[in-house]
């Protein structure tokens, strides 16, 4: 039985803590890496990243590696993509290889319904077209764990460009399964019409008293070409300036799943701010995406 | 003294039979990669590909990793090539790092003359100009040799490109030395003009019911601009076709080395059709690369 | 208490001398990789170079591999840095993800300045700008002290465009600290304009019968764009030619840092010349680096 990791939705919230738990174990060994080292020893992952990113690719291999397994990196512009390979193929040969795991990034929403037919290792989402990203839902929920005594009822504001945001999307998924209640802010063309239980859409400066946490987007001006943004208005309505940040009530704190925009959707002060997280995300996500490799691997069914 | 693995013409039958064997030997014991991984340990290999290559390069690096050696990648691209090194000094460099074997790719047909110089570790070909992949060729005799009691006497066509294919190329050296008869089959354009013992023109379709294997190549589209070719007209002369598979004979078998074209030179649903060994021949080229590197590492004269 | 390996000027003739030892040890045991592969084991650096390089990032991947430590290579062209992430960010969040050590070429003199705001690993300077390339300086001073019975007094010429030159840079600072004398030959326009008790302009074919070394350096035509400059009348004026090589007195050695162009500022045939030590300083490199990983993970003080 192979075990994927595509979506937080096919997980069940005891699948979810058990992840939670088994990061905050890594997190509570990072200065022994021996104790670490022999989990996935002889193991070897595939990095395979059709669009550019630093953090996530990177956070995987340094995951990898913290657990004794291998990792190559698989850069689809010096390879037979130029050719004119489709990425079933690519995938399918890494697979002969004898990889023990794929983990891919693709611009595609539907990338992985494409990719049925390679059934032989665990594939592992890091990033699909604009819905998913669900090691970053991972993260955030780990976060967010670390912070407050329950997931349940807590109040988060994400406020940006939400309709292409995968990291949006994974903890709109995040939300229903836990109870939290989600405050979508930003332009209004660049927020999908949600209103539900569990997702409303808001005023920032009418939420931001309210929420435990605030996830400000970046700024994706690469996807939606032809939007006129002049950066300051943007960092007017819609940055965490200074002024925001004293509007946020007690133990509430900012989260963002960089690359940021300093200036832009957040002031440059604000990144380091004590309030912040931001770093804090980018070290939680090495022990989810720790956890994700290890489970992926580990015998059992899907409901492990 | 160094032990070079340039090309298939300087090893004898025994050499390659041993090669062949010991990939076998890593074949069975895959699942138990502790068996493996202390062979090379501490070694350390430089993959270097002038050309792109997603199946060698990860291939190698695959191979090395399995047999606990390290692998460091230079892309020539970030590189001094960019400051006008040649290959000479790039790779003297390398050498001087105190790698313990170079793996190169490119597109001279004559760079390993060049690098005579470089004596002080092994050279290991990766593909290089027009006539020579001797990696690729040891991995399509071990995948002939897993199918059939011997290779002596066993049939071949090689359909396509066969004038810009070092795939062919490697195979038909095999080919003499092992006593197998090929079939070269495609445009007329593209079809070298050898006809000795072992080595034919034929038309494909009249060969089709005789043959052990079809190695179908892709059309290097890169390798000769000008050249008009219709993909549909291609595909109706030379393309292998659910019917064309359905006139081979029992326990004949498919090849194709990869990057594969579908609807071109193979139909889409014909590359995982019961007779193709086309993914297999991945899996077997990490068996038959871990040979090779640990040949190369080995005490012993050439010889051995 | 992080220690950093940013400019040879920080550190003392002491801890110099205590790095040159180590390398030399490491180049004595360069046959015996067990004995050294336990040093850094479970440490992981990350090697971010926004220029190309060859030489350099590979010998510090090899470095680090041999002592047993793992290392990510970042690619800027491949990341957030499209998405027009700062370089203190992109650092900021490698450090984030619990690296242990950022190595880091990049074009900008004060780039380390830029970055004090990091402070949890320690940084390594791979050559920043036109003026620091510390572990070049090491590797040369060790080159230096393999030749001869010590540094204090020697004399090296170094000939080229040294107002572009990090390697001139940094060997003029060791010069200072060890009491070498140094002459610095090549075009005017590409001279600083420096005469003190060290460092003196000199004609070359005045000084290359007196000097124990002569250092040549590269045209980095990259460099200085605008200026006129004939390739063979640079090599009739400043190129190290067979005969000027012939002027130099016995058990003088040659240097260059790589990548060189040959028949430009150093003959085809001088190269490999039994003088040249350009090959031996990129073995050296390896351990002068071994070195300094070591060094900058090593408990205790800066003065250590």
């Amino acid at each position: 039985m192979i075990k994927h990791f595509l979506s937080l939705n096919s997980l069940s919230t005891d699948q979810i803590h058990g992840l939670i738990q088994r990061a905050q174990f890594f997190s509570r060994h990072q200065k022994q890496p021996d104790k670490i080292h022999h989990l996935l020893q002889h193991k070897l992952f595939a990095n395979v990243f059709y669009e550019p990113s630093t953090r996530t690719r990177c956070s995987f291999e340094v995951a990898a590696k913290r657990l004794g397994a291998e990792i190559i990196n698989f850069v689809p512009e010096n390879s037979s993509v130029k050719k004119g390979e489709t990425v079933y193929d690519t995938l399918k040969s890494l697979e002969s290889l004898g990889v023990d795991g794929i983990i891919l990034r693709h611009s595609d929403d539907n990338i992985f319904e494409s990719l049925s037919g390679l059934n032989t290792c665990p594939m592992i989402n890091a990033g699909a077209g604009k819905h998913e990203h669900p090691s970053q839902g991972l993260l955030d929920l780990l976060t967010l764990t670390q912070e407050f005594p329950k997931l349940a009822g807590l109040k988060i504001a994400i406020c940006g460009d939400i309709k292409h945001s995968r990291v949006a999307g994974s903890l709109m998924i995040a939300a229903e399964k836990f109870g939290m209640e989600i405050h979508l802010c930003g332009p209004e063309s660049l927020i999908p019409n949600i209103n539900n239980t569990f997702i409303k859409c808001s005023e920032l400066d009418n939420v931001l008293p309210e929420v435990d946490a605030v996830m400000m987007l970046r700024i994706q001006l690469e996807r939606h070409e032809g939007l006129e943004l002049d950066q300051k208005t943007y960092f007017e309505q819609f940055g965490l300036s200074n002024h925001r940040v004293s509007l946020m009530k007690e133990k509430s704190i900012i989260l963002h799943p960089g690359p940021f925009n300093r200036g832009i959707e957040i002031a440059d002060e604000v990144v380091e701010h004590p309030r912040s997280r931001i770093f804090k995300q980018m070290t939680n996500g090495v022990f989810a995406r720790m956890a994700i490799l290890e489970w992926v691997l580990s015998k059992g069914n899907e409901n492990d």
